[in-house]
């Protein structure tokens, strides 16, 4: 993409969920048409020009999906490799092979943010039993225990409390190569929504403070009440990675605030996410141009949109059958957005609602 | 509709231009799935499920249509009476064939609000040259001649000064039947974009100033600067008019203020539009619950979202070529919206942009 994509241009997507979905409206917004390839049909699919489904691992109808459009981007980190391979021979794709295989693999992830001089967890890998012992040595316990690949929503994740908990879980994930991380005493949890434009130009929104259920996100709220110091070190991490990737689109990051006593840097990332993010739903309701716009505008060569939110705003995520309520939740003063998927599963990300209020500045 | 439609439920829209294409995207941020009809293909087509591109007159069409879906509803008032008929008869019609009715032909719209007690400028219609002196009379001169059906953004009008003109102009217009409308004297225009629910709540949009070019809407703008006893009456009337029609749905009245000097009443009906309308494009950026969505609401049998505004609005719409300008817009401190459409020929609407500043109340 050397040129801007003029309106009309398509934009071919990665995976068919509520993502993708609301990629494809934003891209719409802004004049593009878009198409989804996916290996099941998604609410994506409802407001695309055109949808595909087939097996990431096809690599004839990867390449066939790519030519027919003129930027491809993803809307989840694990696409394989040979996926990502294919179709960035035919079109460009954003934000890239690399940052896909960063952040597919918890181990490559880990090192390659400490690699940036920038703290993390405590973390070892763990590819056989004979690693248990060292590997605590690292992390001390209590630790958790996460496979290295294909983990989401607190999936493939164990408490560890001794290295008895760490063989017992190695055989729950059959074996899987995977890390063993300190846990960590936080304060609380946010994280930083960045959009990187090919030019390096970033563009960053406000911080939310994120809290969770069940190991998957419940409410994302702005502003943090964090102080401006550390809203601007995570912005400054949060660079600090997207250069290192040259990444182009929104780049989320996930961090731990640390409790006042912890001298020094107070942050630490978690983990990063090489896509729109969950916790930066509430852009779409709280600032002129949301994360999804912006990551359109980012691939497609434009201009990146103001980060600036004109309300303060707090996203509550719906879980399974708490989308069942949507004519109570339609009834109260709040944006609500359904993803239209079609079982409300134990755990499945159904949709969301925001709640604003007058803007305010950060509670320091 | 009796029951609530359920995310998942499908809604069907005549029109297939940027209108359908809003429209969809708000559906689909409840989770509906939307289906398109239109004579031609357009931009709707890209955030849709499904479209059909047929005739309006090809009832067995619009009857199979229909049948596909839960609910029908329709971005333009210049649907005819037998595809409204058809496709009613399968499904329900929101806001309904009545307010179509009214709509579609001047003469019958002025007399109907007219009939409701409503202020509108002095009209007389002229179907053969006969009619002209008596009309002239009614309307004094300077008037404005209009055709009775399928106007729109200036088209089908002219300016009167004497019956010589009528003559020339009806001509002009093919010898279709035409009215005639004084020319009002008025301070500017505003409008009011009201919804209403099928049990008769109404939410109401803080009413927009609007300014024309060449016919053609260019700003609207919040708050307007009348007074918020100006706005009041507007908002009852077009209750009146809504509830005259027993109204599903959005529906945008059009004002003239009237100068200070002119006592009693200082609003006069222009027209109205049985859909979501151009003045209210900024409700999608300024408010939480947009335009858009709010018809859905109502015709899907939901409650309302509510109409406030969390932000002062100026929308401009852009003309033609004017959306040729993407890059240098995309880079202001502002909402583009670009509607997909391929020519950008002279007088199309290809998109809009919004400005936003800090909530401030009406200027009295």
């Amino acid at each position: 993409v050397d040129q801007p994509l003029a309106p009309g241009a398509r934009i071919g997507i990665f995976g068919g969920g509520q993502l993708g979905r609301m990629l494809s409206v934003a891209a719409a917004q802004l004049g593009f048409r878009t198409r989804i390839y996916s290996d099941t049909t998604g609410p994506a699919f409802d407001v695309s020009e055109d949808g595909t489904v087939g097996a990431y691992e096809d690599v004839d109808a990867v390449r066939k999906f790519a030519d027919g459009v003129d930027v491809v981007t993803y809307e989840f980190e694990n696409v394989p490799h040979i996926t990502a391979e294919a179709a960035s021979a035919v079109t460009p794709l954003r934000p890239g092979a690399r940052a896909l295989e960063v952040a597919q693999d918890r181990l490559t992830e880990k090192s390659f943010i400490a690699d940036l001089g920038i703290s993390v967890a405590p973390f070892a890998a763990i590819t056989t039993e004979a690693d248990i012992e060292t590997a605590i040595k690292t992390t001390a316990t209590p630790a958790i225990l996460k496979t290295r690949r294909l983990g989401y929503d607190g999936k493939g994740q164990a408490s560890i409390s001794g290295a008895g908990d760490v063989a017992a879980a190695l055989k729950l994930f059959a074996d899987q190569p995977a890390i063993l991380e300190a846990r960590i005493d936080f304060a609380f949890e946010i994280s930083m929504i960045a959009v990187r434009a090919d030019d390096g130009t970033m563009v960053f929104y406000d911080a939310p403070r994120n809290t969770h259920k069940n190991g998957i996100l419940d409410t994302s709220e702005v502003p943090c009440g964090a102080s401006p110091e550390i809203e601007e070190d995570a912005r400054d991490i949060a660079r600090t990675i997207a250069d290192a990737l040259d990444y182009v689109g929104v780049l989320a990051v996930e961090f731990f605030v640390l409790p006042e006593a912890a001298k020094g840097q107070r942050l630490m990332v978690n983990e990063i996410a090489p896509r729109v993010h969950n916790s930066g739903h509430w852009t779409l309701d709280a600032c002129l141009v949301s994360q999804f716009e912006n990551h359109i505008r980012a691939i497609a060569g434009w201009p990146l949109g103001p980060g600036h939110r004109h309300s303060n705003a707090r996203m509550t995520n719906l879980i399974g059958p708490e989308a069942q309520q949507w004519q109570a939740l339609a009834g109260q003063d709040q944006a609500l957005h359904l993803y239209g998927k079609g079982q409300a599963r134990e755990g499945r990300k159904m949709g969301h609602r925001t709640q604003l209020g007058p803007k305010t500045g950060d509670v320091a």
